[in-house]
């Protein structure tokens, strides 16, 4: 089995390290190659995804990510900018189901800006389509206006659209991972306002049909942000379009208050998948050795599940990242008084030694 | 001076009518005039926007509005369904600025689900562009799609757009609160992947030459719905499009746990308003007695202050909601031990009682 490794920018690199050595110390048959993507893409190669990296992926069994991203690149033309790599990535590969767990650990639970009680025992799963939407949808750009109230002047402009293809794929993944659950999904929407969401609304509710033991509910998304913050815990599996997704499964993350925690998978239909910490690179801290490295190493641990066939190792990890967080060793970004802080490296190998 | 009454659905008659009579203790040389609106414009006259209300909304100097809403429209097609209502306030009278402030009462600050010391004192306020963006860009509908992955299958299509002018008068309104308060600006985007947002991005930076004494930063969605969880008290005033304001203006009102005190304005270029509570109709408690009629009164204060040019008169309206708060009156809805459990219009009589 092979895995291709693209560590990427900031603190990439460091986190992906302890995640490749967590690998190694299951005595699995992988082969792993590296290649450069986002920044360190662009500036190996002059482009964030570089050809030689997108066969690569191609060509491996599963992907594991880092994160792209540096302030250095931001003054790039988007379409050279690292954060095109992750985009090409998912469209190139077809990876259109993104699972986000959002999931409080007990030990962490002081972490969240929740209270404990809203929050303690959290355990949601966000699944997001991934290659459709707004982020990929034609024509966009910026034109004049031929119609409308401003008629002659600039206007930027997108174009949203699902096909039902689209929608029906992410709703079987949905569905099915709610089966696997407390079987309640809760599809989200703004079929008030939008087409292309009425149209989501509708073919979900068509697929339900086929999972009559999963109860569906309806939300529209301004809603749905405020229940996560008023009552998460009232959610067992989200699933939304790629904007929507973007937004409400980042502010889930957040509910955690531990984003270095947080584990996420990119699917294709096959279950080929690109694995990744739902945080970013945070440049800020890149090469201190002091970032998180378990979303990383969890995020393995998905890859271990999902697309290489191995629940039992990655049971093994997620025992191991459990063992860590009893044992009281916490990075700074998790760190309370009365437990350990150690660094990236220090993290890596205390679940190494878990395992 | 002309105020045009529409209560609409729910709670929205019993809230508003708290309002009115608030209004009325002023003792003001106002003339008031009722009409339906949402499900109750339906019901009279077979449109959630009957033309006589639009009328009289159009001739009005400011518009107070209750709330739309109700299940029993569920099943009406969309064009006639209760939200058409506010949709079609806002278009035909342009009432692009929508004014969210998201203020913690330091006597409701047990009410937020996020700890004490993350929300109180809280005092962020969203700007949200409200005329816009993907909301009534055109071309939208359900179509066979005739290029991309899924030619000759069905697709549900909507377009983002904003023209530079809207862009610009929207950031004017936001650096000119700015101004007013602690002079700083959030522009909110997804430049990173729209195009639409790209532009937005532009044109705001561009406006803030004219606003040299604001600090202005520029923050993606996701981000912004992230640190609205983790550290909302760093911002001062937010603006964003339609859509993504649509989502963190919910989700700052809910931070606070009491959107039952939250009031908004929605403007036009000359000030002229609707004003309304950040929150919903609530057909579940409606005709109980129980509602909380506050953010209503204070959006009433909000209309005088904004449309009708008596800010004196508001600051009336919002010391006399301090005081019954100080006294511990609450409706259900903010009710904690140790206060003292008031219904509808105990709550609206005490705030008369206090002007
Ligand atoms: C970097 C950006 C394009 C990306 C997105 O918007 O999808 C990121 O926010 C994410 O969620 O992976
Ligand atoms: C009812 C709906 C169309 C409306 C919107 O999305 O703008 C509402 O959510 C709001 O924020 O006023």
């Amino acid at each position: 089995m092979k895995i291709a490794i693209l560590p990427g920018d900031g603190i990439g690199p460091e986190i992906v390290d302890q995640a490749v050595n967590v690998l190694n110390a299951l005595d699995l048959k992988f082969e792993m190659e590296s290649a450069p993507v986002g920044g360190a893409g662009y500036a190996a190669h002059g482009h964030p995804l570089p050809e030689a990296t997108l066969k690569l992926a191609q060509e491996a069994d599963a992907i594991l990510f880092g994160a792209v991203g540096d302030w250095k690149y931001d003054t790039l033309e988007r379409s050279l900018r690292p954060e095109q790599a992750i985009l090409g990535l998912r469209k190139n590969l077809n990876l259109f189901a993104n699972l986000r767990p959002a999931i409080l650990y007990p030990e962490l639970s002081g972490a969240s800006t929740l209270k404990p009680e809203v929050v303690s025992g959290l355990d949601i799963l966000i699944i997001r389509e991934l290659t459709g939407d707004i982020y990929f949808g034609k024509p966009r750009g910026v034109r004049i206006a031929t119609d409308g109230a401003f008629v002659g002047e600039r206007e930027g402009y997108d174009t949203m659209r699902y096909a039902e293809t689209e929608i029906r794929r992410i709703a079987h993944v949905a569905f099915q991972a709610a089966q696997k659950r407390d079987k309640r999904l809760t599809s989200v929407d703004k079929a008030n306002v939008l087409e292309t969401f009425q149209f989501w609304k509708d073919i979900v509710t068509d697929v339900h049909k086929e999972y009559p033991d999963v109860a569906l509910d309806h939300m529209y998304v301004d809603n749905a942000a405020m229940q996560l913050i008023r009552a998460p815990k009232k959610f067992d599996v989200m699933v939304t379009g790629n904007m929507f997704g973007d937004i409400l499964s980042d502010a889930a993350a957040m509910l955690t208050g531990s984003i270095g925690m947080l584990p996420s998978a990119s699917l294709d239909k096959n279950n080929k998948g690109l694995y990744e910490p739902s945080h970013g690179s945070a440049p800020d801290i890149a090469g201190k050795g002091i970032a998180n490295p378990l979303a990383t190493i969890l995020s393995a641990a998905m890859m271990l599940r999902f697309s290489l066939g191995l629940p039992e190792q990655a049971d093994r990890i997620e025992n191991a990242v459990k063992k860590v967080l009893a044992q009281g060793l916490r990075t700074p970004d998790i760190y309370e008084a009365g437990t350990t802080k150690v660094g990236t490296v220090e993290m890596g190998e205390a679940v190494v030694r878990a395992l």
